[in-house]
């Protein structure tokens, strides 16, 4: 089958090309892909920034498809049925964190960026149905960690004030669309004028661009400050974060594409009694809530644009650059 | 009456001396000094390190004494009771945070180093019969802020393991202390082989001089690391804490003698899923449970050394020095 995989000898480190495919071992299906989406950890991964990746590896986290064979042990119900797929594998029964052994899905075990993916049955869910196949494609990694952010980590609650950083991103638009179903009183942030008018017209209530030399006096004074902030830069600009939020408030956080602070407003914290919060992914549990929720809400993930695996670089290269509005899609 | 009061044209910053009373409002009753006690607050209000300090008024945060006199509309019943007085003054109805009219005992409003206080009737608890007039005086701030550190913001669990920071401090003890009393396996850190001592004598299970080298590694040994750590330094050692926490675990912190920390692990913090939260005093709520666990689990506090009113200078560099294991305690 044809796949695309790492491969550091390539210019753009990328290369689609035809991979002998295994048989199934006991509990496992195979999907024939229909769409899959990337994920900055996808880029990541292209650019060898995570420890242990392997040239050869099939790329890829996010995919929906159909179920084409079965392995031992799996019920013969599930052939040919339409399905996403959970890309968290062996998360562990603690809900707080993954265990040891939890895993992602396309690196090291191979991806979704293929004619087809093998996974644990455990891993399907039925497609939503209000969905097309891309938009199906986009909804498993970005929305799980979304969806864990605001709820599990961040306990937003109905009436209360979201700030999501970065709109544009994966991550954000599903912490954008998921708040507003949520009931929350959503803000979103960018650089891009151009992301901002799209996020108003998604509903979004105040937007600011961070840009601005003024943008958190102008949030305080528009919103009152934020119960929640979700967040995937951090950086210096977590210092500005807790400008913005409300005393008592949360900073939660999923990525660090700006690394590490340089400093940190300690005092800030204690005395308006914040709250700094890591998160990834998500449970199983966690999961399972987030297709209830997309489903009862009829969300629909937001497409930013669908290539052809043969325009993979393309694809990997708009994720590298931050250009999209939403999620990156690839079709074989 | 006898008060010390902070004079900035004192060598000590403190001066002994007669203040005239005032008449008592609505509401207020006056309360005879038995005895009264030391926070950090009290040293930085003397080295002029918050904003809007005065010189004049009356230091001192906690104390316990006799009610002698009673305002307009407060009940007759109340004269002459044992009581400890609750410092934090309007929190407000916010278990999150405090209002924005939150205030302290003992600056600028004039504080218990005096042979009487005027407090709001409702600031006073009765006191715990189990202790001496100078343990009674020893819980209200430390302990406030102690048991808010490990109950509301680190929903501490029986059997989870907790670390306290700085063994030693006044929030410190009642963390441990507490802490043992909620069921939690403890540890401690210090960097005074002595203070670790005293640890252990009262039942701490691991003890770590943080000038150890290795004190991280052998923590995590030790204990599998920490689900809840209570510190008050932060600085650059947060990072140091954030190595020691299991996977899920919490920082609470109340304060940061070490300043902002010029890093912060952030990639950690969310791959761990880690949470690090900022928390100071607490609500009445959490005073009043904090007064039930010292009374239900006969807590007595540390105290370091009791000095009289005429020796004010002499306590508060002991405080400032850092020499105390427990509270210090000033007596009319």
């Amino acid at each position: 089958m044809k796949a695309i995989t790492l491969n550091s000898t390539q210019p753009s480190r990328l290369l689609l090309t035809e991979v002998q495919t295994r048989s199934l071992m006991p509990g496992e299906v195979r999907v024939l892909i229909k769409a899959a989406a990337l994920n900055h950890r996808d880029e990541w991964c292209r650019q060898g920034r995570y420890p242990n990746i392997k040239d050869g590896v099939i790329l890829g986290s996010d995919g929906a498809g159909i179920v084409s064979e079965i392995g031992e042990g799996v019920d013969y119900s599930i052939l040919q049925k339409e399905v996403i797929i959970n890309p968290a594998l062996n998360w562990g029964d603690n809900q707080k964190v993954q265990s040891s052994s939890f895993e992602i899905l396309g690196m090291p075990r191979n991806g979704t960026l293929a004619e087809s993916v093998i996974v644990p049955v455990d891993r399907l869910f039925e497609r939503p149905q209000h969905m097309s196949w891309e938009e199906s494609a986009a909804l498993p990694l970005a929305g799980l960690t979304a969806y864990r952010a605001l709820t599990y980590q961040g306990n937003i609650q109905s009436g209360e004030n979201l700030l999501v950083t970065g709109f544009g991103g994966g991550v954000a638009q599903f912490a954008v669309q998921f708040g507003m179903a949520l009931g929350a009183k959503v803000s979103t942030s960018s650089s891009s004028p151009e992301k901002l008018e799209i996020a108003k017209s998604l509903g979004v209530l105040h937007t600011f661009n961070y840009l601005d030399h003024n943008w958190i006096s102008k949030a305080v004074e528009e919103t009152n400050g934020f119960d929640l902030i979700v967040d995937g830069a951090v950086g210096d600009t977590l210092n500005h974060l807790i400008q913005v939020a409300k005393p008592g408030g949360k900073v939660v956080y999923y990525g660090a594409t700006l690394g590490n602070p340089t400093k940190l407003e300690a005092r800030k914290i204690f005395w308006n009694q914040l709250k700094i919060i890591g998160t990834t992914m998500g449970s199983d549990q966690d999961f399972k809530n987030m297709v209830s929720l997309v489903n009862e809400k009829k969300i629909k993930p937001i497409i930013d644009q669908v290539f052809k695996f043969e325009d993979a670089e393309k694809a990997f290269d708009r994720m590298r650059d931050g250009k999209q509005t939403g999620k990156i899609v690839l079709v074989p």
